[in-house]
């Protein structure tokens, strides 16, 4: 029994052609008139090797693989594992498999896994998208592969995509830290170009020109290290001590920041109060608990896999769909007022 | 331009033979004494076209996909979720993409992802197995098909494995507990007969008997939702307030655990000492940080890889390795002396 046996061995094997054993595996014996007999003798055999249909090979004929690439940022990050998983259940109950991979947010490697999905013929694909990926995305469209968006968007290309109101998001939040009396608010945040992040920024400002207050930002290059993202958020906090509220603008920075605050020894919310972009355990679990800007995780992830099993079962094209879902503001003790 | 573009369209549109294009595009045209202009020819149509040549096909010829097909038991748990992210950094620097899914610990679902993975021609598998999966591994390894399992292994089933020392873990944790005081001390863990876990009771009990202290188990049929873990967890504590300290066994049930002494008021240490086996950010940002059996992660994912790149790199078979790691007790104030 080998891993590489083939049609042309079994055809070998059993002194037939390889056409009628292909005819055979492929369930058109009757059609192609091939004898009781011989139908037998290829089941039995291809049963005592325990020869596989080849799918790949199907798949090279039919031109469907039933396999979804998934791409996210970072898969160990909570808010795209999770993300993932659910994603990974729909498209599982609707007989499609999952290959993903993380692009690290760097355009190169997204720009080589995406030759690798297109090599695999992979059927659709869902892509949280790093900055440069444009032609890429065009060049899927342009040969009728579906691409679904999600998490930012690229402003050029006209492709499905699902969001949340990022904007609304931290303006909200901001707006929240005013309402409480806080007056020196800081945003800190990942220097990022792409849409989710811009439109996080502007909510900020928004709120914070609203209230003609002082902006206090304070971008950090992007790191999935987390010493290389708690080193320059000492220092910005130990600089800034005029302070007296913080809004992280991912979980990924405010986890880091919960770490700097407690090792500077500053008491939330009386020393400083806080809140994030995202929610997860951490936030519910800190010594005081953290308001938290929640993304809706499993309306994000069932309108990604929606979106995409309708233009893959559909047979016209349907209209571009851009979705986007709010935020909920999760009060906790952290931003208590003063 | 169109995705389904194959050798044969090439053949017929420039009035060749299929064998003459596939000899160019597989680089063999000198070898077959093909002339430049014809070379020049189809390369330029090529392009053109945008053909992509296609590896689904060269992985049938030549039996190698360059893929591995990863098994977890759930991706956004964030043990599996780092796990997955070094493993993936690792395949991809050495050529590798990864095809990974979640197991769910579902036997029949796993049963059909390692057919999908043959089916696509996978190279090599990395499991975390679920219970029951014995036959599938063994009829992989029969086709010489590397098999590294790891987070717990199949006792009959003789393949490479990496785990952590599981027993030592929990041992130690429970023996720091006794050294710190507490005497009434409980284990709280998902029900399973898998080595990982079986291994951890062991550990538990072997300090419990060893300082003649009584056993309080609380085992808890395995669920991912949250609420179906923390409902048996609070009646559980409800119903034993004699205890003074809790050993949770995985990092979700001792997530769900500070969720639960949360909603009952309980101050940790004072009203009740807490350890984990896991660590994560959770447990060292929770109101009273907790101490935690870290599992040496990055370690765990090198000492994967290395061994299946290890296999598939081979020319001869070498001895089966099984690799166990040390776990480490991270002390911290949920489990200070009373």
């Amino acid at each position: 029994m080998s891993k590489n046996i083939s049609i042309a061995d079994i055809a070998s094997a059993l002194h037939l052609s390889k056409t009628t054993v292909s005819f055979i595996l492929n369930g058109r014996a009757e059609e192609k008139r091939i004898s009781d007999k011989v139908v037998k003798r290829v089941l039995a055999y291809v049963e005592e090797v325990g020869y596989r249909p080849n799918s790949l090979a199907k798949s090279l004929r039919t031109g469907k693989s039933n396999t979804i690439g998934l791409m996210v940022e970072d898969i160990s990050g909570p808010f795209f594992a999770s993300i993932a998983r659910l994603i990974e259940d729909r498209a599982y109950e609707n007989g499609y498999k999952i290959i993903y991979c993380s692009t690290d947010n760097n355009t190169a490697k997204t720009h080589d896994l995406i030759g690798m999905f297109r090599d695999r013929h992979v059927d659709g694909y869902i892509i949280a998208p790093p900055p440069g990926i444009e032609n890429d995305i065009a060049e899927l469209l342009k040969n009728d592969l579906p691409v679904i968006l999600f998490d930012r968007y690229l402003p050029l290309i006209d492709t499905d995509h699902v969001i949340v109101d990022n904007q609304f998001g931290t303006y909200n939040a901001t707006r929240h830290l005013i309402e409480q009396g806080y007056k020196n608010i800081a945003y800190i945040t990942f220097a990022s170009t792409q849409t989710q992040m811009t439109d996080r920024m502007l909510g900020y400002h928004k709120a914070i020109d609203e209230h003609k207050l002082k902006p206090n930002v304070k971008e950090i290059v992007f790191n999935r290290n987390d010493a290389e993202v708690i080193e320059p958020l000492t220092h910005f906090l130990q600089e800034n001590k005029h302070l007296d509220a913080v809004l992280f603008g991912t979980d990924h920075i405010g986890t880091c920041g919960l770490k700097v605050i407690n090792k500077l020894g500053l008491r939330v919310p009386n020393d400083l109060a806080v809140a994030s972009f995202d929610d997860y355990s951490v936030f519910e679990l800190y010594t005081c608990p953290v308001t938290a800007v929640a993304q809706p995780i499993t309306a994000i992830a069932d309108s990604i896999i929606t979106l995409l099993l309708a233009r893959l079962n559909a047979k016209t094209k349907a209209p571009v769909q851009k979705i986007t879902l709010s935020t909920e503001l999760i009060v906790r003790s952290s931003s208590k007022a003063k």
